[in-house]
């Protein structure tokens, strides 16, 4: 067993997680972004669920109709508590226990004697416990306290805090004996979490039992439909993720725990299968997943519109926990490329650089600069080409928050024979009876020493993953090592070309600039005068360069109709002329929007050739 | 003045609209239609309007809380009282007046003493009256009243309607008399058009108010923006269509009136410039606007994907008003295309051939097949590749069947010098003192014969519309007509390949097939055995038969992530092999989805050059 564990400790996998205590990040991009979290981000959010009255709620739980904040408010107390939890027991990391004190006193002050907790429901003058599946986000909250207390119960950092999580479980467990679930997955991963530090089984079998019943239509009938929910089909008969990106991922997240507990490796198979095929047709090139900003939903395959992209961060780091998860369960270091790509071009680009405001939706093409919002000023979850301090909607802050202060668990693994390196970033490890120090300038650069500090006296298997930009696959070494050992990695971290399927039709005729895992973008605010970045056409036979690639400004002709006889003629200028070259400055993607309100685009229509 | 005159009777302007009974469509594609709406449609809404309680919420208004219905759904009752209008007066057109008689006294029931007259505010147990100005639709619906008024004044089909509208319109300016407007502008038009009607010089003065009072950011702050209401900027000082598309149209349909009667020409002039440049920029190639599903919004200038293109039916009934109404105004031709293409693309497409089931929402890209719903299951109102028998908002249906049933006031107009032909469907016209025929088999043929039955002695103007596709401009033919005299125009209706300004980033490097006014659609129930729409390429190089096009099926290799570094492969086969060619069979694009669930594209990518 794993001490200390991080947010997920398997009882059986091929590849085993590390604790807590046995990464930390020393520093460079996620060491350094870890420790905003750390301080401002948490701060920062305390502030608003304060002064939103998010935690008033839990205060004056009687106050009923005077609540505020959705149905889904009491989660983000608890995310932030989970997060709370990693950050203070981390190494290195900034101790809240003032904060950790007092949201457990919170939650355990608003629970019912039956063990029932949500701020919302049941109280007199609000809407009844249970009473609307859909929506009601009862159970998912349930699942982000439970969430939080296992956080707490393996950090120690917020004593009591299990008690309230066990009473709550136990209370949804006999309430949901026989039937039911919640129209947002999120508790079916908490229980089997809960299950990892309890012991108690019956939380496991409710989590399969969850998982089970859904896909038979028995929700209310929505306009939005079953597929939403992912209640139109059983999750191990169906083919893809679908519907409502955040819910079809936590319920993948919370299958995966359960096929690994249980031995159900069909169910195990069966979600590795649709990710599969979810990553090959349904995600953007930044990792991002979920292209409808009406539902928040998966596209059909290859409907991957840059423009309003929709891309959530909360879908981004559901997708980390799935790979996460997906990659001890199977050993398949590929997984490993996904988590790369999407902390590198969703989750660093969701959060400012003073870790106070915050990307909800990830579009892949500003057409027009955002509005500068008034300051302080809560924004639409789906925002517009600038990052807000806070949402209506905000489960990404806190969600992001909780990845963060628990990063180190997801880039190192381990087992019988050794240690995996799964993503690359200045650290300490600790694992096999190795202590190493890692030493690197990913992803700005590819080079990465290992160092011994500390080795047992048995053959240890030293194992690298290789991006696969960079070749794929693992490198491994093997042998007895002694302290001083170097071993050396050199990724070519090379600006490059990259071309879309040819079925993903909204970006037909671009190309785009990735550089190691890092997707780029071209910024209006970059661009020489008069440049547009919808007016523009780039040179892919002249090689990219690391912040630039050659290209021509076309000059098109604003007739009073878009569309034209002219076929010779519709990817270049129709004045005649010969198109300007111009260099494309281009920026990392998750540097974009820093510099004040700009359009920007990723996929960049190129030269006929 | 025009005898009998339809929906719209400017006191002013370029051109005169001719009166309901100046023509008669005898059969064609829009005889044909008309006749659908006039029994099938008209018979089909008034059973839904019965079987889901909107009539009943007339009949019971004080059943308040048993109410049922969206809050617009009183329209839908206005719509179609309108629409029967319409068609009981028509020539040729079929009696609906125990459905009028019925109707009329529903509205004279359910009205408030002080005119009041809305179902769903206002009683006990009800929200207040103007509680809810952004999404309240009061005055909207009571626009819809007021326009079903204005139809029963100008038919003599509904007696006593019109006494309600105005006791309604009375209401409304008493109480809007210093300041508020409604969310959904509709009631600008309609007291327009009832000035128009009654003289009444306070009902074109309180329309000319509720436009200069919006754009001020006075309705209360929404999610969606001030945009979506068209509150963020005074219609005179804005640049281009914005906002939810619909209310966006409405509002403009409302400014020209005004501007029309009060000798606004500043404000003509603006709305005739953002109209122009919505066209240039916010226009699907077939004449519907909207890309947004969540707001119902136009998107940015060449934001206009394909997929799940909104382009609602709602929005392209307002186009059509909008161009009538600026073609009115100022004898602009030109205008006449956007109709034209606006009818034969998406109200064309709207309908069923049984005038029983619809479209609301006209995507240009089917990826999957629909399911085929519940037999007489309401619909979702954005649907998905099946017409549906009915909405949950169902706005379409009545205000297609409006526009249908006086359809032939659309299509030709007169001035002092004579008639202009606008349109070309099989028809009678009696105008400017000439009795014409006009035989066509147009929108499948460019043939046009107009044929003089009747003429005065003095010479007249008879010009024809020569649509862009072919030459645009018009033809004139002055002289002194007699009896048995014909006027012939040819239309080259061949097919052609069309290609999208390079600013339309989501079809680049496809093309569109048009024949004449129709746009063409592949759609998979024709293609060639093993042929998928998603893995095709066009020859633009060979121009396209009239139901047909060349290309290749490439085979697209399925990797597991479909983003890749070879720079020349981006269009084309990965697999190496020669991609087969094969022949691509088209049909209209209001044609498809007729047959059964199927997948469809408008825009095909083309082979590259």
């Amino acid at each position: 067993m794993t001490a200390n564990p991080g947010p997920v400790a398997p009882s059986r996998g091929v590849l085993r997680p590390v604790g807590l205590h046995q990464v930390r990040l020393t520093g460079g991009f996620w060491g350094q972004r870890q420790a905003v979290n750390g301080t401002a981000t948490i701060e920062h959010c305390r502030e608003w669920l304060d002064r939103l009255g998010w935690t008033g709620n839990f205060r004056d739980p009687d106050a009923a109709l005077r609540r505020r904040g959705r149905e889904f408010s009491d989660s983000e107390v608890y995310k932030l508590t989970e997060a709370a939890c990693w950050e203070t027991a981390r190494p290195g990391g900034h101790p809240h226990g003032e904060l950790l004190a007092e949201f457990t006193a919170l939650a355990a002050g608003a629970q019912a004697d039956d063990g029932y907790l949500h701020t919302g429901y049941g109280r007199p003058g609000q809407p009844a416990r249970y009473s609307d599946a859909n929506f009601g986000h009862e159970l998912y909250c349930a699942g982000h306290l439970l969430q939080a207390a296992v956080a707490a119960a393996r950090t120690g950092a917020a004593p009591g805090l299990l008690d309230v999580a066990r009473r709550a479980a136990d209370h949804a467990c006999r309430r949901f004996a026989a039937e039911g679930f919640c129209g947002h997955p999120e508790i079916e991963p908490a229980l089997v979490e809960l299950y990892r530090v309890t012991g108690e089984e019956r939380y496991l079998a409710q989590a399969a039992a969850f998982i089970e019943r859904r896909g038979r239509r028995s929700l209310p009938e929505h306009e939005f439909g079953w597929r939403y929910f992912q209640d139109d089909t059983p999750l191990r008969d169906a083919e893809v993720f679908g519907g409502h990106a955040v819910r079809a991922l936590y319920l993948a997240i919370g299958a995966v725990d359960v096929a690994v507990e249980t031995g159900d490796d069909d169910l195990l198979a069966s979600v590795a299968r649709q990710f599969d095929r979810t990553l090959a047709r349904r995600t953007y090139i930044t990792g991002g997943v979920g292209s409808r900003h009406l539902d928040e939903a998966f596209g059909d395959d290859f409907a991957l519109p840059p423009d309003r992209a929709y891309s959530e961060t909360c879908a981004g780091v559901a997708t980390v926990m799935l790979a996460h998860r997906l990659l001890l369960a199977t050993g398949e270091t590929r997984y490993g490329d996904v988590v790369d790509r999407v902390l590198h071009n969703v989750i660093a680009a969701a959060v400012a650089d003073d870790g106070r405001s915050f990307f909800y939706a990830h579009t892949l093409h500003q057409r027009t600069p955002a509005e500068v919002p008034p300051a302080e000023h809560e924004q639409l979850r789906f925002g517009g080409g600038q990052r807000a301090p806070w949402f209506e909607v905000s489960c990404c802050l806190t969600n992001v928050s909780r990845l963060l202060a628990s990063l180190g668990t997801y880039l190192v693994t381990e087992d019988d024979a050794g240690v995996q390196i799964h993503q690359y970033a200045p650290m300490l490890v600790a694992a096999s009876g190795l202590r190493l120090q890692i030493s690197t300038g990913y992803p700005e650069a590819g080079e990465v020493t290992v160092t011994v500090l500390e080795a047992p006296a048995e053959e240890r298997a030293l194992t690298l993953r290789v991006p696969a930009w960079a070749g794929g696959g693992t490198r491994v070494e093997r042998r007895v090592f002694a302290a001083g050992d170097e071993v050396r990695l050199d990724l070519a971290v090379r600006p490059r070309w990259t071309f879309p399927d040819p079925r993903v039709d909204a970006v037909r005729g671009c190309a785009a600039v990735e550089v190691g895992p890092v997707v780029m973008c071209a910024e209006s605010i970059d661009q020489e005068d008069g440049v547009r970045l919808d007016e523009l056409q780039v040179d892919t036979a002249v090689a990219p360069e690391a912040n630039a690639v050659k290209g021509r400004s076309i000059s098109p002709v604003d007739d009073p109709w878009p569309y034209r006889d002219r076929h010779t003629t519709n990817r270049i200028s129709t004045t005649g002329d010969e198109p300007e070259p111009i260099v494309v400055p281009l920026v990392p993607y998750h540097r974009w929007a820093r510099r004040g309100p700009s359009t920007m685009r990723v996929w960049l229509p190129t030269v006929p050739s």
